[in-house]
Order: structure tokens, then sequence, then C-alpha cells
């Protein structure tokens, strides 16, 4: 069985999905690309064998159209998933789901009343799938350090983009380190507060880094870095310490070079080196469920309005001059559990 | 367009290669499995969906079969590698293509006779596909440590199987550092010899222990000691050394544990963690050319018997205390070479 | 020349202190010693050579002393340095000078008013002794990573000796972790705040870990995470962040081993061997500056005034729910500063 | 007690020894220097204090020199350390004792004959002291990784010094590593033989680099490259892989440094930086034996006469083509042996 598969969105992000799609994953092929700019969709519908279509709504509606990921502007996302849910599409959302907790909240509220609580949203938090946040995951579990009590969290890329500002770095950046925070101590964020270093002289568009400090229901302290234009690398750092030691991810590299006086080890200027396993494993994950009929294991539509609501206090204890801010989750429905779990039965739209 | 696959083998290594090509490798789909262990090829079946054939020559002849698959025991190799090719049907064998020089050089020459060039078969050297081993060829080739003159590689597993002796731990386990180094090199290996250090009391069935130089046709010398029960875990280590500077393999690991005053890294148990991208890539790559039509960029049937040389070579060489043994490779056809590129016409067998 | 040098507390920083002068200083040797309890001082004495004095005052007094160590209770260190002074001895004083800000405030006033500014206190902060430390400070002197913006320390311990609550942690071990930033940076910590992770169930006498917020006078951010019953070992670190690149302390081991598919590195069970360079060089620098009569390049009485100020106010924030506290540093005097330099003329004490 | 040092070779070596002994060791003084090059000579006296000799026996004679470090150009260390023991004065000789075996054996001789086997000749094998190796050792003898098999070494330096051909290699570098394998391993070597990679086209003097295969009592194989021109940094590596794991050597750096995409850690340029500690600790431990009257823990004659004979059988192995050549050590006697113990009687020469 092969799920065919509409491309939203023909940016970096969505010809990297694409490729990732049509060439490293089983199971899946890529029959669709919709994007305003159609020479960026038109070129990833050349690589792929897709077909281009003038609308994301009528990629949407399309028979030859099983499953949708979208990639497109953030802005786009809400209305985009919506379509989605309307035609009982199984979509994969490129994080965030939507810019504000209100709109997440609509989306979280739609799936419900139109599904009764199957879960068609799968948003792309995913370093759910990097293996090493996964190995971390699994030795805290084993419990070889203790009970956590302090995370220790670093963020940094090597330059901005154009646009954005202190906020954007939030709710863009922070909140990558927002959702792995929370599903790697299987707790939710309860309180967060915004602290600033010196800024950089290199970006006056924002505050740049920003430290970060995250509670979790279970007591533990994180303190994230985010720094967007660190220059030196895309570095994503994690230590999680316990009470009988500390697991931390290891830096990644394949080889080590000696020159000049130096041993040497490279870093990656994005985050696509750093992350193209986890984007394989996440889109081959989504893809095994669909086949299977199974609940998708990836970010909730639920994990992403909770992830959202942490940001939007982080931009608000930001606001107030770091100020603790409380995060008022609201219970959780059995069914915006994001645990996995074989469904009733499976969904129609995957042939 | 889908390559229907045929597994011959279901141990450990036919299995996971099922697994890979059916869960994780796009424009694949085991249709066939055979193993004289009906039990064995039944799982394999019930997993992937294939379906069961009582004997090798039948799934190789099946019109449900595109391409196979072989890891069956090595002496069974050669025979069904030429069961390939009579029906003209791509094959990638598990290395060694067979355990002899002559049977892989009747492997090459039947080839040759049969397709007129046309490459059908590929042997399982996966390293070539091992992300590490890429990049330091990838640097290699880029220059940074100018000329190569000297590499030290180290070849360590947990424990031996039973069986071997001091002979099979050339030809299984040495022969893939063989190959490597030749592909790494761009250099054939033109002579070896043998080096004994004190063997292990842990097994007494061989030197273990063993020290392997081999001499490349550009005058590089690379020492790669081969110790098949180093006991502390699944360690391969590759450094070149070059005129300006050395590049050396990192060591995998994806965490760092620190408890009980000690900061530690795991090892892999055995080659499968270690190599199992590799061999995701190199099956992916297969799956891609044959459905492309071009060359499969893997090992070929004149690599397999140029490595199959060196290690007779090396046996010879360990036969006689250590002399060093100068090896007469043929003159490669240019139809033997491994380098890549369009063929001239689809193989017609993949549908 | 050699100067002789009186040991007052012969516990186990004053036994160290006291082999490392006697066996590892050149030009120093241990004459006297003091101790209430009279077993440990005659054991320093028996292994140094050194006479043993029935107290403080008395070895202070000794002709046979030209400059004292003092490495006693902390509550008796403002006394013993109040008598040296009076004697016009150099006096080299563990950390902390005194316990109070008050106090500390009068060594300084008593030291400005008794040699009209040049100093004879020097306190053991000796992290500045440290070579990894000097490292780092001189590659953000060489400007390499560019403006620092943001410092990320970590100071664990494996377990609290008993006494002790949270307050503790701040005056007796973070108050290195303060003076070695204000060191780095060379700019002195305005204002801070105190932060709770989760507590450790594993000492009920104090929150631990605690992480602290320090800001320098040039802006830099540094968050310190202070973990005393961290029991995976004695680890300390340190990473800068700059505009245009980080720079770290490396973690300190002398092997690899490798065994039980691990890959392993010790790490110290106390402070001893990860700062004994740091206490032989800084006590060398002493001796060297006593013989040379030259301003010895250790942290003066000053500088313990300005560290005991960050710390008081550190325990003021974590007394007032985390609040940010500034810190109001009164105007160094020249006299004051830890600036080394000629002295006017050689200490008469030295012989 | 203070020990007067006279120090013979004002070089770089003589020089480097005359300020560690000053400066940085406990119980020394250096009173006198002596070079044919009379302006090295007085700079090293202006720094030190020390007071010139015209000639090395005029300061071995003098009364105010207790004991010699001998640093001078190699062909004139027999003579020199003749003059030593017939003045009955310890010696600590920069390795090599002397260039011959002829020359060692002679040395070793006189020595048993003048002192009836007390030992007066100390040689400058630092590594012996090196906390790396010291640690290295130490995990051995706790049976860590069980029974040694096999030892992997590299010794690198950044450019070789004008003269010195393929056999100085082994005499002046690869003597360092034959003595530290012995040493290492408690085990002499029996035989050896000399392979040569391709060779570098950056020096023309000599093959460089080259890999010594070095056999011990024990049957455990030591391979070692030597490459004099490695450009890359002066790297020293040591690994010993036995039964149940392997130990190495780390490489040792304070600081890791992360900008332009490369997290980088520096090599020493020479051996300076990076055995300067083991340079020093030898010397206090030369010092610390004259002055309790013990025999010092440094190699001895025999343990560099020993060193010679093999460096002398790798060249002979150099010149007939990579032959295996036996070693004939002759039976060490009691007084030979490098144990330490306290002497009868302390030597008279040391006040």
């Amino acid at each position: 069985m092969t799920v065919r598969i509409g491309i939203i969105g023909a940016g970096i992000m969505g010809t990297d999905h694409a490729r990732t799609l049509q060439r490293s994953v089983s199971g899946a092929t890529v029959t669709a690309v919709a994007d305003p700019v159609q020479d960026r969709a038109r070129a990833v519908a050349v690589e792929t064998g897709a077909r281009c279509f003038s609308s994301a709504e009528e990629l949407i509606a399309s028979p030859f159209v099983d499953a949708v990921l979208i990639a497109s502007h953030d802005s786009a996302h809400a209305e985009q998933v919506i379509g989605c849910l309307e035609h009982r599409k199984p979509v994969l959302c490129e994080k965030p789901l939507a810019p504000t907790v209100r709109e997440c909240q609509d989306l979280v509220d739609r799936q419900n009343a139109i599904t009764g609580g199957i879960p068609l949203i799968s948003v792309g938090f995913m370093r759910r799938f990097h293996p090493g946040y996964r190995e971390l995951k699994a030795r805290l579990e084993e419990g070889v350090v203790g009970q956590a009590l302090m995370v220790l969290s670093s963020h940094r890329n090597v330059t901005t983009s154009p646009g954005g500002d202190s906020a954007s770095t939030i709710t863009n950046s922070g909140i990558h380190e927002i959702d792995i925070t929370a599903w790697l101590l299987n707790s939710a964020i309860e309180s967060v507060s915004w602290h600033a270093p010196r800024t950089t002289a290199l970006d006056s568009s924002r505050q740049d880094p920003q430290v970060l400090h995250l509670r979790t229901a279970d007591g533990v302290l994180t303190s994230v870095d985010v720094f967007l234009n660190a220059r030196y690398g895309y570095d994503v750092r994690c230590e999680v310490v316990g009470e009988t030691g500390t697991v931390e991810l290891a830096r990644p590299h394949l080889t080590t070079t000696s020159r000049g006086l130096t041993e040497s080890r490279s870093y990656a200027a994005d985050w696509r080196p750093v992350f193209a396993d986890a984007y394989r494993l996440q889109s081959q994950a989504w893809i095994d469920a669909l086949i299977s009929g199974t609940r998708p294991p990836l970010a909730t539509a639920e994990d992403a309005l909770a992830a959202t609501r942490v940001a939007q206090a982080l931009v608000a204890s930001m606001n107030s001059g770091g100020a603790t801010i409380t995060i008022n989750h609201p219970q959780p429905t059995v069914e915006g559990s994001s645990a996995g779990g074989k469904l009733e039965r499976t969904p129609t739209h995957v042939r």
C-alpha cells in the first residue's frame, strides 16, 4: 500500500519534506504540490513526479491525495489544516501549528467535533524522532540518573533570516525547546520566566541571546539559551541532571580532522543535516501509522496547543521584565493524549 | 515504480535486510523469501507480507521477483548468483561474493559473458555507504590532509561466533577492511603481510588479534588490527595520515552519561547499530539504480574479486610466517569498473 | 632565599597546603604549624619537619615564620588575619576571607590603615591559577570569540559534608563561581538572582541544586548551577558564549578506558585532583612575589570583599523568593586593585 | 636541605631544565652552568643566579655543585657522565645516555666498578613521569583490561630540525617509544622490525613516517608510527589493548573553541607544553631521592642501555629491508635493576 501525499508549500521545508517522502520513506509517494509561487511548486513537481495544484484547497480536495503535509507560511497553517479536517484527511503540519493560542485551540476543538477524538492532525516537532533525544529519553526512563532535577539546553543558530523580533525567537525557535522539554520529562510546563544576557551587536532587530526558564509540573527547572546569531555553528545541546547523575546529548560529528595545530570537528550551518534523520523517521512513522490505521506517534494538535501556550507565556514574561508567568493548561481529555494505540477503525482516507 | 525483492537466506542478515527493504527503503517491496530452515523463512514472510519459496532457484525464477538479495551461507553464494545471472536479475549479494578467488573470478567472467559488461551483481560492502567513511573519503578528496601516507585502522568485535579459525578472521572480517581501504584510497592493494600480537586466552580456535599490513599501489601503508574477541565493544576505527594532517572517523555515540565517578558512552554489541544506516543507504542506492536503470553505485563483482585476492594473500602470508606477499591484479576492463554512469538501456527485469 | 611558612589549621586543606609548600614549591619551607587539635598539628609537623605551636597567635608572632597560610575554620580567619597584619606578615588566607561583608570590609580597612595600601593579604581563590581557566581567559582576551555575551557554568560536588544549608551553598561553594566570573570577564558583578530547580531527595538540609544568575557591569549574564550532591563526580564546567563563538573548559582526564560495552573517563571524587595544580601554582606565585618583593598576583582582600558582597546578595535573593538584587560596590581605591606591579620596598618580614 | 645543581648545556633543553629546577622544584638551586657557547651559558646564569663555568669538567669538579644535569650535545654525554662518576656526583643525563650501545655499556660497567652498584646515573626518559602514562600504567596494573595483547602508539612531531636521517628518527625520537613501551609493560623488548609507509615529500632527508614493531618478552606486539613531519601538531598517542578492554591516553587540551562552523582544540607545536609537567616531576623525584638518600626512581643507565640496543636493532632491521631482528639483552644484575629502595648510605656528595 502506498500513501499518496500532497505537499503544501514548496519552500526549503516543503522541498525537503517532498524529497524525503519521495526518496527515503517506504510506503509514500508525493503526488501533489501547491505553492503560491508557481515556479517553486513546479520545481518540486518535476523532481518528484508530482502534479502541481494551483491552490491548497484544490490539493486538499484532490482524490489523488490521501494525506497532506503542510509547509506553507505559518499564517496559512490554520486554514489549511481546517481544510484537511473537513476532507477527513490526515495532515502533518510543520510547527507552529498556528501562531496563536486561539487558533490552536480552535483546531483542537474542530478536530474533536469532526472526528470525535480520532486525531487527523500531526505536528512536525521532529526532535521527538531524533535518535539522540530518543536515547536521552530512554536513559531517563531506565532510571540511570534517577529523578530529573534540572535540564540545561542550548539552541544556537548561525544567523537569523530577515524579519523576526524578540518574540519570534520564542515562538519560532524556542518552541522546539518547549515541546522537547515537556516530551523528555513527560511533564507539562507550568510556569516560565524570560531572561536577557548582553545582546549581540550583530542583530539589532531583537534581544539575542535569550535565556528561558521552564518549570514543569514535576518541579524540574529547565534553563535554555536560545541564540540565533551564534555564528559559530548550528548547535543543539541538552543535559538532564538527575539525582544520581547526568545524561546529555553527544555532539554529532562523523570525522575529526587535525591540521595547522588544531584538532577540529565541523558544525552544521543549519538544522537540516542535524535533523535530517529526525525528519525522515518522523515521516516514516507518520506513513506507517497511516498504513496500519494506528494513531500517529507524532506530536498532536494538543501538544502544539500546549507549546504555543508556553511560548505566549514567555512572550508575556519578556514584556513584563522577566516576571514568572503561570500557565493554565486545561485538563487534557483522553482523546487529546499523544499516547499511541490502535484506532478503532482504519481512517477511510488512506487507500 | 516498486521493485519486488526476493530474499534468499532468513538468518540475522537476511531478516535485517528484509526489514530494511520493506520498512525503510523507498521503492522496494519484499515479495519473496527462501531459506532451507522453513520456520525462519516463514517468520520473515509473515513480518513483511512476502511469499515463502521452497528453494532459492524457485525464488530466483519467480515472475514476482524483480531483483534478489542473497544473505545465505557463504558457500551457497556462487550458485545463487549464477542463478540470478541466468535469469538476468540484478542481485545484491552479501559479502563475501564467494569464498575463493576462483569462484569470484568465475562469477565475473560469467557476468561478462552473459550481460556483455552490464553489471547485474552488486556486493554488500556496506561500509562504502556509512556516512562516516563517506565524509572521510570526501575530506581526503578535498585535499584537507594532502597526499595520504599511512592508514591506521581497527576492527574489533565483542566475541567470535562458534566455528572459524585464523584464516576466517581475514576472509570474513578483515575483508571489510580490505575493501574499504582500496575504496578510501582509490588504489588497489598490491602487497600484504600478516603479524601476530600475543593471542587472547579467551579464544583457542585462532590467532586473535591479528595485525594486517596492506600496501596500496599509491605506496600508502595501511596497518589494521582485527580483534574478534575484543570484549569491550564493537569498534571500528580509521585514521588516514596525510602529508599535512590527519582525518579519522569519530566514535559514534548519541549521548554521554555521568554517574558513579565515571563519564561513559556506549559501544554497540555488534555491527548492526553501527552500520544500520549504511545498510539502509546501500539498499536505497541499489533500488534507486534499479528504478532509474543506472549502474548501481555499490561494490561490484570485480571489487569483490579484488578483495578476495587480497584476503587470500594475507592467508598465504600467515601460513608463511608473515612474509610479504605481492598480489597480481589483472588489468581491470572498462566494464569492470565500479564507476557510476547511466547504462545504455534500462534492464528489462525491473518492472 | 627561602620563605619560612607557618600553617594555621591542620585539617584537609591545611595539610594539603603544607605538603604542597614543602614538597612542590620552590623557595618555601614549612617551619610552623598550629591547630587546636594537637594531633593534627603534630602529624603535619612530623611530615614536614615543622615545629608545633600551641596557638595561632604564637605562630604568627614567631621569628621563625616569615609568612602565614591560614586554613583554619572560617570563623577564625578574621582574627588570625588581623594578627598577621599587626605583625606585618604576608598572609595567604583560604576562602572565604571572612564570613561576613562587615568583617571583610574591616580587614580591607585595617590593611589600608596599617600598610598604607601595600597588600599583605592574599586570598585563596585558586581557580585563578588553574591552567584551564587561564587559557579560557587568554582566549577571551585574544578576542577569539568576540565580545562575551553569556557565561554558562556548573559547579558539581559529589556530596555535602555534614552541616551547611542553602545559604552556605552560596557562601562556601558558589563563591568560587562568583570570584572566577568577575575575574574571567574583568568586570564586577552588579546584580544577581537566585533560582531553585527541583531539589534532590538525597539532602534534606538545603535547596540543592541552585541556579545563580550573575550580571556583570559589562552586561554579560552568567548562569551557574551549583549542585553539591551531584553524586556522579566532582565536575566544574564553564562556557563563555561570545558574539562570534564560544570557548569552554575541556573536561579533564588523562586516559580513556573501554570495557563492558562502555567507553569511560573518570571524574575526581573531590576538588583536590582537579585543582592540585592550581593550588601549587598559586602557592608558587605567592612565594615568588614574597621573594621578589612584588605584589602577589593572587586574589586580594578587596576581591574577597567583592565576592562576599555578591554572595550576600544571592542569599538575600534566595530569602526574597528570587528577586533581582543590585550590589553597590564602593569605588575601588588604587591600592585596592589586584593589578600586579613592583612594590616600593621589599617587605621587611621576608628574610 | 638544598641540592646545588650544575647544568651542562644551555640550549633549549638545558635552559628549560635550569628554569624548572630553579623555579618549580622544591629543594633544588641551580648554582652552576657550562656551555661551549658562552652567551648561552651567561643567559641561563643571569636568569637563575648561577655561576658560569668555562668547561664541563670544571663544573663537575666544583665544590659548589652537588649534582649535575647534562643537556649537552649527545656526543659529549658519555665523557661528561664519566666525569660525574669519577667525582661520585649524581647525574641526570638527557636521553640518549650515549649514542652507541658500546658507550652505554661502558657507562654501566664503570658505574658498577666505581660505586659497587649504587646508581649515580639517571637518564631523562621523562615520559615515565607524565601523569597520563602513569595513569595508563596504573590501570594496566589494576587489571582493568586484563592481560595486555597489543599496543598501538603514535609519535608525531610538527617538523624535523635540520640534520638527521632515517636512523636518527629511531635513535632520537623512536627511543622514547622504546623506553616507555618496556616500562609500561614491565617487559623487555626482545625483537623488532621496521616498516615504511609512503614517505612525505616534505622531507627528503629520511623515510618519514616509519612504523616500528616491538615485541616484548611477554609476547605483546607494539606498533608505533613515528612521523617527524606530521605538520598538524605535536601528538603522542598510546593505546594498550588487553584481553578484556583497552586503555589509552586522552588527548590533552584545556579548552575547546567553537567558531566558523568548527569546534577546535589546540595541539602543541612541540613536546615542551605536553611534557612540561613530566620534566618537573622527574626533576622533583630526582631531587627528593638525592635529599633522602634513596635510589632515584628515574630511568637507569641499564634502562638506557636496553633502549639503545633496541634502537640499534631497529636500525639494523631498516638496513636489511624490514627483517625481524632479535635482541640479546644480557641478564640484568641486581644492582642494575631500576627498582626503588633505600640505599645503604646517603651519598656523601649531597649536602
